[in-house]
């Protein structure tokens, strides 16, 4: 959990650059003889992948991953399963355009980290962002695929619930509906409503910003643990790490602040299935333990800095000048925040999961 | 920053329950030679103490602290100094009344954290919530009293800026109203107005949620890091853990979902004191890294679970029943998350300053 | 595993100087539901307590376990068990005799820490060694007592095999003689003679020695992990950290390097329980991984650095000078390093075996 | 420090098999602006690169190391420098020679991890050893290039002083000898001895054990922390972590046991350039923290398991057998663990010069 490095039992580890040779990431701690193949980690990739509307970044790259390592026959099946040892994976960088770099190399882009990498290390890769860009995001998803096959039943979904300050119809929702617009919404009236707006937005070379909501089902109770490990704190940490994010919240989140202890306490009765509750104000988690109800995340996502309107910035000198944004970009980062919340999700959960094996068995 | 520890550089790790015998306190990695007294880590221990105004919860202790260890006469000044080695702290729990714990032995008071000890360990010290009482969050706070002390100039301040759906006037934002009202409030006006608001929520015996605000000046530029070790993941991870906490956001937060991107983009200036930002919607933190400028969080905080109306659950048994928290309560758990709050902003700066230290020098 | 906490899933932090007020522990980590009293910690602290022969320093210090949190009486069967939440232990410091401090104070005393901490931290607590007094292996031991009840069936016991240049005859091994000499030696002969000669050393003012070898049965197959994960490595960094150690052996050791590959491979054969090893070179351990058999591990305990005869140093100020410590030491600090030996390889084994169980299930 | 990462500031993380198509690495927590190119890293891997005299195994690979990220070219000199982020390292596995695994892919070889790895994860990569090879370790020495240029002046460099019965003659000692042979050895008579010895017990298919020191001059005083942290412990993990060793020492080890205190103690006097100490007993570490002396270890190494005299095992299935292992071998694995050895010092050093600085300034 330090710099490049997240989650306790199982742990990830990025690196690379956007316009470097190659992005990697090495998943450690996965039980072993858990069937994994390239193709299933490409298919959470794609999801997440630029270029597949008008809606997202132009930028084309098949972001191909291989499996260079922790993977094996297994002796039984003959399926190739992870063995326990790191699982070291790569996508080669091919779409990287030459291009000058002038502007951005000497001025900070606001809304960017072009001006913190600076004060921090004297130095930064200014292509494409660098460390920064949102393509280091590749490698979270293709974690987090492997993380969801480890918490048994488990299904962890997302859905962009606001756009600007347009809302879903929260009664309108449909999960269905995600797999069916470019927006990953799951209300299908505001979807054909964003298809119009975010044109609008996209064709004036701005942006904005968005929610994203999480919900993870299949949690068992009693993954997470006091009080400085706990399952909320993990979520907030692996969710306020994703580029542009800027704020968290779990169940009632922010609107708990208006509710009164009545309205705010899940009340419970006893079910078929056992211990019931008859609403998630909690969001399936309560004192930083999940309740066995769906935990459910939303992470506030900033609009995308790269605009066309020219913005007031200063340069490395120290002058005072201006930046605008030309080229591929997202009118709506929120959008592909979708599949990149999922994987931390599942990553924190299955964390979690292993952690809490180790200590209660 | 596994089960009872925090941080990295600067680690904090505590123990103890409600009505156990005492909680305390590790603090371990402060630098060498820092004066320290146990008279100023009760300063801010005295600021969150229960029982100061008919607003918190009437329980009465001391909460004496005191320094077991890690200090020691400096050979230059004779004053007492840390030493570098841990510093353990140590509180004694006096204020233990005797009482029949029956009800909530085994009943699980929905909104605690009762039925999710009981599913993770299979056990819980009911007494007062035990490790997930509030009152471990006395040992955050005298954590954060040494941690303020280790990055040069820093101010850390909390305000409560929200209580039930009623917001402060930012416009009458007054820095020194905090210490005049019993909620840490900065609107003078508004504070006098949650005297009789919670006033009545008090005698009904029910609790309302709020929203603390925690700023923190003098934080230099370049604190956090890529990717997983980001100040923004950190600071919710901290913000997250602390108890009845259910959302976070840093700078412009939720509200820049609704932002565009010419809007949110805090632009630059050359200024006399070097580079300066004509806004600050990104909280002070850019890309993971702070800018220099103010780094502002808020904190959403649920109401009280303890009320006294009755609400629905089931015992330990698995039968349905109900219950109702009579005693010692807080009608706004938000106040008190005030100086917790700020206190844990403390802890997760003075690691990433002496983080930064470690890597760049 | 960072200043002054081990341990991944079963973690140990301590605090606490020789002359302090107190001297304190917290493990992390444990399992719900162990039997744990006082008493069972209290029985291995005296084993290490001093005063208890005239070959152990003389200080007189009850040495009286308090645990602070993390037990409660089990809902089934009443009887005081672990919570699952951080256990806080603290040893009050009695025998913190008034006396002048000036030698020490002022001078680096040679083979100690005088000079190190001085030179790290710029100040130390130099009374009766401050932080790096042997005193704070006590809480080690009581860690290590917690840690003998998580593994099933784990036997973790240790022996002083060599004292100066004399070996113990390994023929003779006799585990029953152990609690029969005041130096936990399983040679009877030897133990005779060690008597003799450690009085003449003891009355010389002079120190010497030791090889502790820590035997540790019913450990299963499958514990520690590649390839920084290894059991071995960990229980070299647990060992190599106790008071005057200055180096660690695992099975054949040292004496593997003289050895042929045919000799040193353990062969195998499959017996009526399972695999059987036919010897164990290895000492328990292949590849970082156990393999059933016994783990063994040996230590080299350098002599006490506190004698009589004066020693040329140099002060604070920097001046050549002597030095002779008066007082009470332990002639053969070797000694007490056997149940402090046990209690690092019994932490060090609960860690492995929660970290197995997470990961493997 | 926990599977496959080591290092708390300079932290690396390996991964990859040795018949996979890559192994890799990341290392974590460089400072930036550090110059840095591939082909020093390559020259280090060259020193450890297989195949260069009879003595090593003959497997032939380049090893050629690829950087994919973390450097880029310094805004003031335009050098390639290190930039503060994860350096990413490749290395493609070339000479993975199509075979028949039939033989260790079902029998246990004694000595080796094979059994280990199958009881703890139910499967193993067979080939080569898979994650168990030896050829992991060539990823050690690439992170310790990179360590070995944070610390100032610092010189890490290691030796072969015992290989088999046979002891260097220390008096003999000659840096620039190490060079000069393909032993590492200091000792040119007994480099010339080693030749016939060693090529004795590989026409025999045979092979021996070795000792390997390892000296770091140049170490400031002050690296190290109490109690958990020492320097010591931490060198210890990372040199019994390297494949084969069962032993490791710091100054005079083993030898401290039969060592008085009068003997033991390194005694003190002022020197023109400071703190001067008239022996190294101590290995240049005391109560875990550098003297500033140089830092002297030592680790045996034990004989390659590989060996050509058939030896008693059994199978997957549970059968007795025999195996005897063809094909490329080191006879003495000791060699090769020189520079590999340095490595892990060097990281050692590295992320303890950064956590100091962190802590202390």
């Amino acid at each position: 959990m330090s710099f490049n490095t997240f989650g306790h039992l199982f742990r990830v580890t990025t690196f690379g650059e956007s316009h470097g040779p190659a992005i990697g990431c090495v998943v450690d701690g996965c039980p072993p003889r858990i069937p994994l193949t390239a193709e299933e980690i490409q298919h959470d990739l794609d999801r997440r992948r630029p270029g597949q509307s008008r809606f997202t970044t132009q930028r084309q790259e098949a972001d191909a991953v291989k499996i260079l390592s922790g993977v094996f026959a297994d002796p039984d099946s003959g399926a190739q399963v992870t063995t326990g040892t790191p699982i070291g994976l790569l996508i080669e960088n091919t779409d990287q355009r030459s291009k000058d770099y002038g502007d951005i190399a000497g001025k900070f882009r606001p809304g960017h980290a072009d001006f913190t990498y600076e004060a921090k290390y004297g130095i930064r890769d200014y292509r494409g962002g660098g460390r920064s860009s949102a393509r280091e995001t590749a490698m979270r998803v293709a974690a987090g695929a492997i993380a969801r096959k480890i918490v048994p039943n488990l299904i962890v979904r997302g859905a962009l619930v606001q756009m600007g300050p347009h809302r879903i119809d929260r009664d309108k929702w449909d999960w269905d509906e995600i797999a069916r617009n470019p927006f990953f919404c799951p209300d299908k009236d505001k979807a054909a409503f964003f298809e119009d707006y975010l044109d609008g937005i996209r064709k004036k070379g701005s942006s904005i910003g968005a929610v994203v909501e999480i919900v993870a089902e299949g949690v068992p109770a009693g993954l997470g643990a006091p009080v400085y490990g706990k399952l909320d704190s993990d979520l907030a940490l692996a969710l306020m790490g994703i580029n542009a994010v800027k704020g968290v919240e779990i169940g009632a989140g922010f609107g708990a602040a208006e509710l009164t202890g009545e309205d705010n306490a899940d009340e419970m009765r006893m079910g078929n299935d056992g211990p019931m509750f008859l609403s998630n104000n909690a969001g399936g988690i309560l004192g930083g333990i999940s309740t066995g109800q769906p935990v459910v995340a939303r992470i506030a996502v900033k609009p995308t800095s790269s605009i066309l309107t020219p913005r007031r910035t200063i340069d490395r000198d120290g002058h005072d000048t201006e930046i605008s944004t030309k080229g591929r970009h997202d009118p709506c980062v929120g959008i592909r925040a979708v599949p990149v919340g999922e994987a931390m999700v599942a990553c924190v959960l299955a964390d979690h999961y292993l952690r809490h094996r180790g200590q209660v068995g």
